[in-house]
């Protein structure tokens, strides 16, 4: 049994995070840090979250807590996540950052990144991980097996569209019910923030084919559908695409690639930590598709799975079985 | 390992019982019979549910495989309830109706009425029960235990929202997502079909006053929650009801009856079991709420509840526990 | 022509009357105030006015503008409504309050109560309106013209859905897509601010028998039914009370009172002015329904409507054309 | 005073056209043609235009009623189509087909394609005009003009969202709320059934590259977004591109291209006859967005378009003011 606490834990994947730990066979949830929620019970401040009555702390009360063999899901501003990833390791915890700060060039920061299908190995070492974003999760699950293709891809389109919470639980403007209800808002065009993390691990297989990333907000709270285009140079294969991909996945519980003709369809994978990928092919172009829920494999699923990768456990514990609380 | 059958596996209350049934430890599921379906795998009828495989059967060859001792789901039309009902009775199968066909006078059929927290001895001797609607389970939950109360109350007034799957999964106007989003629709009013079945229940009690009940589509796929109004004839105590109302519920897993000033959030009831009750008062008139997630506890959910309690299993079994299927 | 200035122009109640007055004949838009967006163009502040390219201004430089016959409508707070006011009708301008600065009790504030269909004369003659809630303006429609059958009312219960937009455009937790979705939820339980405003008018026409109100938001952005049941201490006649309404509104170009057995529908009130009213019996209560827009009858429309009648204009002017701006 | 009848009146589009012609100075309804809901009334059959009590007529009643002079709007399955047009044009009506009886080769049908912004002359001229369908309208407003970059374009991607109303009124199971609400359906991919309209229109321009054309439902009741991406084959020039479709749409009342960073917000363009226009650019590929409503400019808006130009009124009259009607 794992003590496992969460520092920033206000937002929505904090949530998800607290829904999945609650219910894992091998872990008890120790801390709840967050700087403005202290003292609010969670089911105050989640009230998706009715039967659970812990209520958070503060930073400073919390972090004695911590203690050797723990783990820290760290769900910070950059600041607060450099400022304390080295005294949590210190005292010998083990740290996930949800957070972006160490997910570019993370062994510079002597972090691994948490893409569980393709680290598994360096995970299962490591003190310190960098779980991915996630559009970065959803296009990288499609594209990254795809390597000994590279030379045919001539450029890369992906068209992202995201739920909400993907945003944050932070009150803002563009994240307001009239907001976003009745649009599909295409937003950071030319240049996302998340190209770069997407090119890193593109590059690290060989595939360095010129890309554009649209990311748009549609109007769901959660789930996140990646349309990724391969333009070939060269003639690129549907079924051996397929093929490549199912063959990847194949040990994995978590990745399903279809091959009936199915596409994601994202309420079979909301709250779950599963991820649906599909090829189809037009004019000579590769449209693959991935599903996932934005709150679970794109970041407290895989959280929770990295975790179970390195304390040992099996890979789906607490995660094939999401619990439903009765008080 | 108990076999569970559904006949008339087509609508949204036999996916949410399949889903249940697939990840419940003491059921298997039999056949699944549906007359339009029969041939198609449960992953394409619904997508929600991708790594169910099985096939629909049609009623003639899955009839024959019903054997003593099975459970069958009936999610059927009246007409083909009461014509397989005592067939499934004799065959020594129990049968629990999702539908209407039982639930008023349900004696006169040899029916117990399902409502689980009501009729608990009841349900456990029984071969055939009635499981009661979305809108009378979360109206009763919050109004049957008050028999006390009775001669207090002058009159009730039930303002009832719920999401669209109580209407069925079979193609129709109303609900067509362009009809249902941007509306709250009242409906059936001046005499609604569940009106009947509520009455009986509460004139079951002691509750006689006259009573409103009005029914109201919001644009959500599921969730149910129900404003019940008492009109006083003498003073009513709200905290004597709270009072009540918890010592009602303080032995049962899924109703919650909360005392701090929340009211039910339905998302946290989605994909459950459970009820959430609340009691505010205003100028003399008593205001519960009771929500409930309408294919949950208002269906599949209790439908569940009542094979446990049939097959001596423990109440929450397969229902405290929503498993996410992995392939 | 008569120039509109709006003060406080940030929220969603202003950009309506900015898209209504833009498109108003007898008006032109004056002066946008606004403290956080001043040099902000209308089109970048509401994305829903792409066309409108006017800049907001601070208060300094917008007030001296106001000159004699001019119309400010003013969505501030009370601190700055309240020492606005005095200035802006010294300058010879008329003032349309839509915050609830002058509700209560207006005419101590030398307000008239700005209920266009029951106060159309006094409105005419004042200077200062205060434009009526729109919970209040759903409820009054239906409940002002019922003074005759005051005695034979015991209880009133309001049960009433909301659009999201009625809890304003400021960021806050409570009105994410995220937090609004999914949920139909009771608010402000057991003493709402809005019911002092709603007996006060029902006093004025002889209506005092205890009533609760019970707000809640549904996932719309704009839109809002109230549900109001008449509990009877002598029989009420729900004919004889449709009779009543119908004639109450016979000459009112925006009250419909629907006598076919039809209910509102809220997306045929979107964007308009109107109100739609139905008359239902079941148990020998009453249940009237009331359907508009929380932004146009219930906000922005209202005031315009009122802006006619002050300024001797039609009363429908600007509001039986909503005009698509095209650049 | 022209009449108007529409043929086919129970779609979503039909009812956008009647409530477009309601309000149009130039033409009054005539008969409304409709199979199934003939003898129902508008008002009936439509709730979001309340105000119409007009009945459906049959077809059999209403031909007769077509005279010459008069303009039908035909939204007919194919065969009653091919049927009625030689019919009604023999009668000296003008035919507007909403449907894509006409669409592809539309000069063997006689008839000229509707795309308003580029065949202005040739509709003015016409009897038939086939009108576009949404996603060829949505994606050929950017591209059309495009003609002088064709041979620098290596491939071209169209990734589109729609909203539901596109999938028609008919109820079937994919339209209902419960399975549009919380996803984002890719559908209809290798090859979807309007790829050959767009391709016919840009091989019309000389642009004749490889192109994918994936379609998505979103969780919208109208509104279409349609993402482009042009693959360079030599380098394309956003800003030439941006100058270009500036020039192009100069003179259209109803084509708005953005040049300020902003991109198509959806609820703008609601019930509009508008298209909104952006261009981006990343790692070389432009990136074309175009918004529109898809029963707006993308059906009816349209429609009513190419009804002036026929009439020789001017282009935006009954569009550039979308009246309410009131009762």
């Amino acid at each position: 049994m794992t003590t496992v606490h969460i520092a920033g834990a206000g937002g929505y994947a904090a949530a998800e995070a607290i829904r999945l730990l609650d219910a894992h066979p091998g872990a008890r949830i120790g801390t709840l840090m967050s700087r403005s929620g202290a003292g609010t019970r969670v089911c105050d401040a989640f009230p998706s979250l009715p039967h659970l009555t812990q209520t958070f702390d503060d930073f400073e009360t919390a972090l004695p807590q911590v203690a050797a063999g723990d783990v820290v899901f760290l769900a910070a501003d950059r600041d607060v996540a450099l400022a304390l990833t080295p005294k949590l390791l210190a005292a010998g915890a083990r740290v996930i950052d949800l957070a972006d700060t160490f997910r570019l060039e993370p062994h510079a920061h002597g972090a691994v990144y948490g893409l569980s299908e393709r680290y598994r190995d360096a995970i299962a070492g490591a003190n310190l991980v960098a779980n991915p974003g996630c559009y970065p999760t959803a296009s990288l699950l499609a594209l990254a097996p795809l390597g000994a293709f590279a030379d045919r891809i001539a450029s890369i389109v992906i068209d992202a569209k995201s739920g909400i919470t993907g945003a944050g639980r932070s009150p803002k403007l563009g994240s307001l019910f009239a907001e976003v209800e009745g649009d599909v808002r295409a937003y950071g065009l030319g240049g996302h923030r998340h190209t770069p993390e997407i090119s890193q691990e593109l590059h690290a297989v060989g595939i360095t084919a010129p890309m554009t990333f649209a990311p748009h907000v549609v109007p769901l709270s959660r789930g996140m559908l990646a349309d990724i285009y391969l333009i070939p140079r060269a003639p690129l294969d549907r079924d051996a695409i397929l093929a490549t991909l199912r063959r990847a996945y194949a040990s994995s519980p978590f990745v399903t690639v279809f091959d009936d003709g199915r596409a994601p369809y994202l309420p079979a994978l909301e709250k779950t930590n599963e991820a649906h990928l599909a090829v189809f092919e037009e004019s000579g172009i590769i449209h693959l598709l991935s599903g996932i829920d934005n709150l679970g494999k794109g970041a407290a699923g895989q959280a929770v799975q990295n975790m179970n990768i390195m304390l040992g456990l099996p890979e789906d514990q607490g995660l094939g079985a999401v619990r439903t609380v009765v008080g």
